[in-house]
């Protein structure tokens, strides 16, 4: 039985090209006491694993050359000498771009293919989805009645940040990239109204969006976009930073918007990382599902086919060419 | 009876000059019912004062042309038709750079100058205390063993920072410009170490002084001293974003640092204002003068006479010229 993978062949220079990739067959090797295997099903693609394409200063270790990049996967045990986890159980876990993934049960859980499919809990049930669930709830604390802003509106986390954000009594302002997007934020998601960041007056479509100015800011994307919600932010905003994609490419240190605007106006700016919030699991699956069950929940996936195609899938994503969940069917 | 002020003349261009203030004299109107008149003995000087000189984004309103720059005033009352107020009495008001002051009572505390010169109750016991004492406690929240920087380490707000947070059980690590101010944080106001911002290479000096990186920041400064701090916050680091000194006199917005240093350490910045947590007057005022009384608190205060020396005062204070609080006697 071989593992086909994808390996980092050399660090991109701002967006990564397909030269920078590899498809690998390699040996899966026999388990240790405590180790189960994994045959994934999908592999989710997630901004966060280009940051590990670099070296720069960030959050988790960059990806070595030679081995698969980073991404959570769906799939079953095929093998176990893991008493947690037995053969034939759904499992969802810190994989990698690979079609086999060998596991300690770390950041691994086992889930109820009844309650959602499968890929569901790589997106709106996954790591993506929690983000988004951990960003409105515990980061923002948001109350009904805010204004709040979430950029990315569409995406893996946004679409989830929105529809919790409205269960709560927010008025939800999206940003997104493009007409279509815009449209389904608000058919699909529940925004309230979703304004396109390329629109040449997005500033002042934001303004008009936001007569009374921004309470809260998900925000998932910095740069323009950022800068624009920044200047609307009300007397003691809050401020989550989920993610910064639109820098994530740039070579050096993007410069962050003016401090003395968050001291006239008492902002609270804060970085979030879901692997600090863990515990909150089961709050996030219960209120989900919840939603799920009685209809009250959408989510979208862009599914590629082919292990094969995962780096121009996540060259995509990197563009907003995907919509909601970025998969890889293996 | 006249009243002494000094006036706005023009908007400063940068760092302001002396022909942008005139000295004027003006008579003293009839009070109506609910306002008293006080003679004031001391005002003090604030760089937040060059912030409402401009028209930028602020959080009060700029100070208008022909009227007096915004400064605290201690003096005592010389007639009143307030019932809480009585000829006689000491205060410390929201006042302005005059000579006589008519209140209606709103942000004016009578003190009582047993516990203290009439001069520390605009320093460590007025308002710049008590921004050092919120920040420390409040916003920061500093815990036993943490890591704090305090920057402008010496001045009105710095030095009684670094002193509450040392009673807290912090490390504290302060930052001053020049050797003398940096001596005296440590032998006087107890500081670990002080680092001098004018070292080429304070970048440097700061890393060593924080070996086990930094938990707090506690922001008076901004700019090149800022971004050296920012590079060496801990993960779940906070900033409390008290003032911003070295960016007021700038045109146009400054750039903050980059936000995915926030994001991959999760930081929290905070900006906050006094006028927001005035209920914590009494437990301050408890605390700072329990320390006084106990011989275990300094204070400096850096004092020009004459009324008509408060521009150049104010513009020594700017460049950092001060030691303490920056205090005209009337």
């Amino acid at each position: 039985m071989q593992n086909r993978h994808i390996i980092l062949k050399q660090r991109p220079d701002g967006l990564p090209r397909l030269t920078d990739f590899a498809l690998e067959d390699s040996p899966i090797r026999a388990l240790e006491e405590g180790e189960f295997l994994v045959a994934n099903s999908f592999i989710g693609l997630q901004p966060a694993a280009r940051i590990r394409m670099g070296t720069g200063d960030s959050y988790a270790a960059p990806t070595p050359l030679g081995t698969p990049p980073y991404g959570q996967t769906v799939g079953r045990v095929v093998q176990s000498r893991h008493p947690g986890f037995a053969e034939g159980d759904h499992v969802a876990l810190e994989g990698a771009w690979e079609s086999h993934t060998i596991s300690k049960g770390e950041k691994a859980w086992a889930f109820d293919p009844q309650i959602a499919p499968e890929s569901y809990w790589l997106g709106c049930l996954g790591v993506s989805g929690m983000t988004g669930y951990v960003g409105v709830k515990e980061i923002l604390k948001a109350q009904a009645g805010e204004t709040i802003v979430i950029s990315a509106a569409t995406g893996a986390v946004g679409h989830v940040a929105g529809q919790i954000a409205k269960a709560i009594g927010c008025r939800v302002i999206g940003v997104a990239g493009g007409a279509e997007k815009c449209a389904a934020a608000v058919t699909e998601f529940g925004y309230d109204i979703c304004v396109d960041h390329r629109d040449p007056a997005f500033a002042e479509r934001l303004a008009e969006a936001c007569p009374d100015g921004i309470d809260l800011d998900f925000e998932n994307v910095g740069g323009p976009v950022r800068d624009a919600v920044w200047r609307l932010m009300n007397p003691f905003g809050r401020i989550a930073i989920c993610g910064l994609i639109s820098e994530y490419n740039a070579e050096g240190a993007v410069s962050g918007p003016s401090w003395q605007l968050a001291l006239a106006r008492r902002l609270t700016v804060r970085g979030f990382l879901l692997r600090d919030h863990l515990e909150l699991r089961p709050d996030f699956i219960a209120e989900v599902s919840d939603l799920l069950a009685k209809g009250a929940f959408r989510t979208r996936e862009t599914i590629t086919d082919g292990i094969e195609k995962a780096p121009s899938a996540f060259i995509d994503m990197l563009q907003g060419r995907n919509f909601g969940k970025a998969l890889v069917r293996v």
